[in-house]
């Protein structure tokens, strides 16, 4: 790949992609690259190994990583990889993403993995992260993603509605 | 070696010992061999995936795997070797364990991991796990156990006594 | 019976068959002989004892009990009989299944459960716990789970798909 | 026994006495006779299952039972007396006894546990409500407990000491 | 009343009765007679000290007081009357109950409520506690207990069914 | 304005109204005059600097202040501006409000936020406690906050209706 | 009393006054009156009664109530008075004050208590927000408040010291 | 400053400088430059407007901010700087921390905070992320990265030694 994306979003199943979408639209509304995978910590490791050991060298920037329940994949990525790992925590069935949230954040020190929310909110900001990141030196999409936050303030009302 | 010891029992840091001990001495109660290591899933993901894959072949049957916090070693060992795998979570500083709970038990379909109480009990009753599952096909084992269970139940008081 | 069936598959009550019938289904497809059976420890606790004093001579190898709220099924079987036992925490109504989960996993030292996820992934795990445990002693299961394993990680696509 | 003890004070362990020997003191100061026993139900299965089925013939009206973590004990007496059934979760050491309650109170729809709170006020109050059920058909231990309650009541003070 | 009924059911509002019509139906399979009333301790603490104040004087033995979040009825009325207080935690809209069940079980030492399940079985089993209670001085009630839960234990099959 | 109304209600987004509302709607009831408005404190912070720094200026008495998730406009609000404010925690989709409520409560000793219920009882008692403060010193208020006290305490029924 | 003063702080036991003393402390730094009682809503309901009842005629102005555990005191006084009623929750043994906190938060609609912190932080913060509340109507308290927020901005460090 | 340092750590009082000073070591020990400071969001918002308000164009390029309780400073400088800001959740008194990890990492889509476990392993890993941050434009960085993992995962011994 000439030029290859800045971000990597990977999933530990498809059951994850309605939530993590969102952080790919995202970064499409900021105009950053990124490509989405899905990699298993437990039912594809090899891939993760192959994933995690190479991601730098493929030319990956930030990786978002997203699961739920004993949600292991963040923080085995961030064991394998130097980059700066974002970790969105899945809304998982019985524990509505406690499991996932505290199996992501609560790293030792020495591998870190920065947490995210619960749900969708988490992947739209691991995406605005993930922009904010690269922006340190990429001027252009600072100024966009100055924009993006402009526009998000405007966009709140001053008085509420009642029609909603 | 020429008789390979049928338990491992890992743990993803020294400080993790005070309590995976009580894993060892059960065994060692029991005449049941096993072999400890330091395996960090994060710090060493190299030698995690060294150990479990090839577990197996190493010859051994049942894996004791003891972590803290967001403890991902015996659901990442789980993911890579098909042999039983036993996990403990250990207590950790801000949540007790409560984490380590559920970052092993939370495991999704597909990839088990036979979880056992928080902290000493669960260290010991991994260790008992560990020798039932043996004891299957080991008849000599199966009695010792049996004996190890008569032995405790036979050693509790009818009555309660002041002088604790 | 001449060819008893290794493996037990108890639950405390009709409601907890929507559940467990995910470990029945998964030792059918790793063609692991079991009988499901219900034993409920509060409503039919002669039947528990009758049940866990003579499952080792019955010809069981290995339980999965399955219970939900204050679910005692699993710890009680397990000081009753020396093989091993596995839990599987069922969904609650009112606290998630938060309650079948502590109620199985925090034995004390010396009677152990092996505890799985909470409803229908720690029901499918259990079974896969159960023939690995089975699998130690018989290579053909062995074989089998191997299959099953390696299926599972090439049914994982590489990237998500939009239409879910 | 010529005059049998209406109360069974009953625990899981040595280690449950400091904790439920509260529930003596406060019978005791009451003038309500009990017998303390320790009856496990994971190690002394056997003795659960003798002292529970025979609890009314012997005699007791009441059973007060504590025990901590994947608390069993007052539930399973429950399943095998019709009598009635206080429990008591003792403080366990990882989770502080939130496992002990919610193994004791979450009890299904069919075998009641009266549940009274974690640690040492549960203890009191499980006595001081075995006596408020013995006094529906005590006069004399009804006047007793009235006492007791108006002393409580007049040892309170109006305003709060420095000193302490 | 010349046949004044023994229980007493009281809820703080009208939300609470469809969980505590589960008691009073359990009562009436028992034929224990009760009155069930509405005793809000927040919006009409005068009722609640008129109820309580008088509640064993009327000639009820045992009060079932059911309430949801912050749940003060089922305390506050022990608080006012010698009776045995059986609480019933209404299931919450947003904390699923946690509220409820703390808010009654953690009654300090000298004020007891004996604590049931959150939600309907609790309901029920406050009516069977309840039945229990006043069996210790009922033979004819016993022996409908005793039937019940016979009958209760005969109901349950001994195989899972698929066609739930 | 020449006569200000005393109470601000101010929420996050405008997904808080529907919660809200009851703030307002109880306010009316209670002829209390408010001014609604949409303050984010993450999205318009200026906003929030504008309106808690001259609130007391503008001439409100009492805020109202609601907020999900990692609720942080109540307090913030309460940093800068000496009035009351009171603390709404607005129900949050995966974890119901309990984040909502810890991060409006848990309030570092200094600047208090008062902090009502999760969700709609929380706007309703809001509304309430505000009027309660104003009538301290409103005689007028402190007669229409008697009487709605009154016709909640009358509208209690005496028993509950089956036909809910 | 000639001139009654304006802040009631009560309390459920002699064992809350170490942390209610706070809100005491912060009172007298702040020229706030105040008068400190014992009221325990469980030993003492009587005296409940009749605090709550004639709080107003009293004089009081606004009811700080710390309790712990399952803490009905602030709850019930709010009942029974029009009153502003402020709650801290006090730390409780097993459970750190979260039993506390949620039996004082989570009122009914109808019922406000403006609930402060666990423990210290609320028992400084009711007095705070007390102190807010009578400022509306006393410039000179108003003075004094906003002279101690700017105190406690100014005693802020720029940087943080190794000594500490 | 002709150099400014590319790393602000902040944290709301000095209180939390003990845990935060493991982000100084770490920073130290990779020679990346810092500044700390403390800022209150509650005590100190007009600093709090000041720094955030400024931070980019002070020079920083990322902002490690820590606090405890209903921690508040992460979240609100996330929302006043386009800058990547990585949360600290400091443990707190009663709740150990839970509050202070949900004050953070829940927060809106819309304002990102990169949360990290709770404590002392938070704070190491914090300025590990920076780090990491900082490395993708800056390959001596990298390099020294590189080395620190290098080091950390050969100093993991491979046995657990016993005298501990």
């Amino acid at each position: 790949m000439l030029n290859p994306p800045p971000v990597a979003i990977v999933m530990g199943s498809q059951s994850d992609w309605p939530t993590m979408r969102h952080a790919a639209d995202t970064l499409e509304a900021l105009k950053v690259e990124y490509e989405a995978r899905i990699v298993s910590a437990h039912r594809t490791p090899a891939r993760l190994v192959a994933f995690a050991g190479s991601a730098r060298d493929e030319g990956f920037k930030v990786v978002i990583a997203g699961a739920g329940g004993a949600a292991h994949l963040p923080g085995m990525i961030a064991a394998m990889t130097p980059l700066p790992v974002l970790g969105v925590p899945v809304e998982s069935r019985a524990l509505s993403g406690q499991d996932s949230l505290l199996s992501i954040v609560q790293m030792p020190g020495g591998i870190p993995v920065g947490t995210l929310a619960i749900g969708k909110p988490g992947a739209i900001n691991a995406a605005l992260l993930a922009a904010a990141i690269l922006a340190i030196s990429d001027d252009d999409l600072a100024e966009r993603l100055d924009a993006f936050r402009r526009a998000q303030t405007e966009a709140v009302p001053q008085f509420p509605a009642d029609d909603e």
